[in-house]
């Protein structure tokens, strides 16, 4: 059989990334592809500080395409360019309607507390003076109607007349969450195939307000959800959560390696569930201690902070009143607050750029 | 157009199941189709405790239908028959070959020590004498690798002649998990629609030697991939697992509903993480109280037992040696013994009808 360009990628889909579930293809990292004959040249464009990938990936390549036919492989790897963060919010109007930076909080592993980090990360940002959105993508199990007491979402939840999504509001949040078109209304089904293209009219399709920052709380791991939506949006900037056990810390490195392969820049880990303090003022570290901090070391990202693991944590967001309003005195408040100090600062939110209303701020 | 059989089975495929992601026709509800001009006739089996499912799904499906074209829809719900668990354990072999009880641990949300509970179930059913295997099929993060000291399980893994997979030693454990396939080598990409083949060979695709039971760690969730699990394989019984925390116990409750759709005996609830003790003597509960107990009621399934949360416990799975061996006299070794006796009675698993091993046991 003829090679063909559609060949070479086809197969290329086959090479999954070293440590991912998806491919060089959906990754987006092929960037060309030319075929002479049984001659292939490929192109890809790299983001990873793991040494092992470059080679691991062009003999990957090579063993597949000879498979596919090829005589002789070249593959080009090209270092992208960081783009620094624009200065101008306005450039960046026509990427996702309404919101002039987008944070995105992810997690490798399910039940270390991403969501509750999202929204009291959202209320943080907010009580700095910024108008804050709410995005919860976690298709999995989308804990914000909880977290938020926004319970009955499904029900209060409508659309425009141009079947744009209206985000209800919660604690002054403009909230959409997948949670409220999961019901047993859902006019929708989640087919496997289905879910990509779900997930990016979803991600897309929110009327949201003119705000200053929008987190998107993302689906724990590096499957289909998560990458499709990381690539629906344009995202300035990941936060990575893991609590400190070993097996946590394992699958968060996994998803800081998506967030490069990306091309999201990497604002840093948040370690919850750090720390727990008895009553008799006894301190323990019911998940271990260090994961947060080897992650930042291995994986070369900052340590944003240590939240502590409280009961008042746990039932606040059972209640529907996240800790950042409950006990905005807390050890985890005063937590959350300065890892908001530093998200506002990488993404260059403090000052006169973004709305009148932010010439307050703790930061 | 015309009303088909196959239009109607099209159309029925975008009615989801009241509060799960699946719709009736890949949860296999569907047991009959039949079409005159417009008119349709449909009949369902269902298995569900919740009063509000008939309606809903009359509604949903009366619905649909309209709008494929039907004048009059005429829907027949079943009420299945509950089969008794066979006595003749032999009589299984065709459907596993290899294992004669399997047991499946699921859980509505990550993060709550599901694996954690598999692995020391296995463990305890097999210090009551059984030969155990353990099928780790959280493809979404496989842990059980960490948890049993198998990390290098991706690179000592293999196949037979005839392609079946070759399970691992571990503790006395045959163990097999996605996490072995799931390395930088990986041969296999996870594309989507891949998903639910590639689930169903890896969970039909394994040497077991003979064993007594086998406990499958299932994936979180009541997505694609716990679906497909459950229905590629026969599954004895399953075993929830969740924390206190009500978050946790809402998403358990969809777990439950899910194994009921799918007719696999429920067995009953573990709570996991329940309490702590500190040094000082306090008890605490870090993830709240009662969700257990409470999913136990309104779900109508037995809370088989409470589990402590003990930093212990995570240093043990972290460091490849569970607490069942390391710490046989802890709390949780000595709750996990009562959970593996019900398990156990429950499968029919004691007695003469086991391996000759199965002599002593503790039930």
């Amino acid at each position: 059989m003829m090679l063909t360009e559609a060949l070479v990628r086809e197969a290329l889909a086959d090479v999954p990334y070293p440590g991912l579930r998806s491919d060089i293809v959906k990754l987006g990292l092929v960037r060309s592809i030319a075929v002479h004959n049984d001659r292939v040249h490929v192109s890809l464009t790299l983001s990873t500080e793991r040494e092992d990938v470059p080679g691991l990936l062009r003999d990957a390549i090579t063993a597949r395409l000879a498979q596919a036919g090829a005589v002789r492989t070249e593959i080009q790897l090209l270092t992208p360019e960081r783009k620094p963060v624009e200065r101008d919010p306005w450039a960046r109007q026509g990427r996702l309607p309404g919101a002039r930076r987008i944070v995105a909080v992810g997690a490798g592993k399910g039940g270390v507390g991403k969501s509750t980090v999202a929204v009291n990360l959202a209320l943080a940002l907010q009580e700095s003076g910024l108008k804050v959105g709410l995005l919860d993508a976690d298709i999995y199990g989308p804990s914000v109607p909880v977290l938020l007491g926004l319970e009955d979402g499904a029900a209060r939840a409508r659309m425009t007349d141009d079947k744009q999504i209206v985000p209800l509001e919660a604690h002054g949040l403009s909230v959409v969450s997948f949670g409220f078109f999961l019901g047993a209304e859902s006019p929708a089904v989640w087919r496997g195939p289905m879910v990509g293209k779900a997930v990016t009219q979803f991600s897309r399709g929110v009327a949201w307000p003119d705000l200053d920052v929008l987190v998107v709380d993302l689906p724990p791991g590096t499957g289909d959800v998560p990458l499709s939506l990381a690539q629906s949006v344009v995202v300035d900037g990941a936060v990575v959560v893991t609590t400190p056990q070993r097996l946590a810390s394992l699958e968060a490195a996994k998803a800081i390696e998506m967030f490069r392969t990306l091309e999201v820049p990497l604002i840093g880990v948040v370690e919850n569930m750090s720390h727990a303090t008895c009553a008799c003022g006894r301190r323990s570290h019911p998940f271990g201690r260090g994961g947060g901090e080897a992650l930042g070391r291995t994986s070369n990202v900052s340590l944003l902070g240590q939240l502590p693991f409280e009961e008042e944590v746990v039932s606040d967001g059972d209640g529907g009143v996240p800790s950042m309003l409950r006990a905005p005195r807390s050890e985890l408040a005063v937590a959350m607050r300065a890892i908001a100090a530093t998200v506002r600062e990488v993404l260059q939110l403090d000052g006169s750029a973004v709305g009148a209303a932010a010439a307050g701020g703790c930061g």
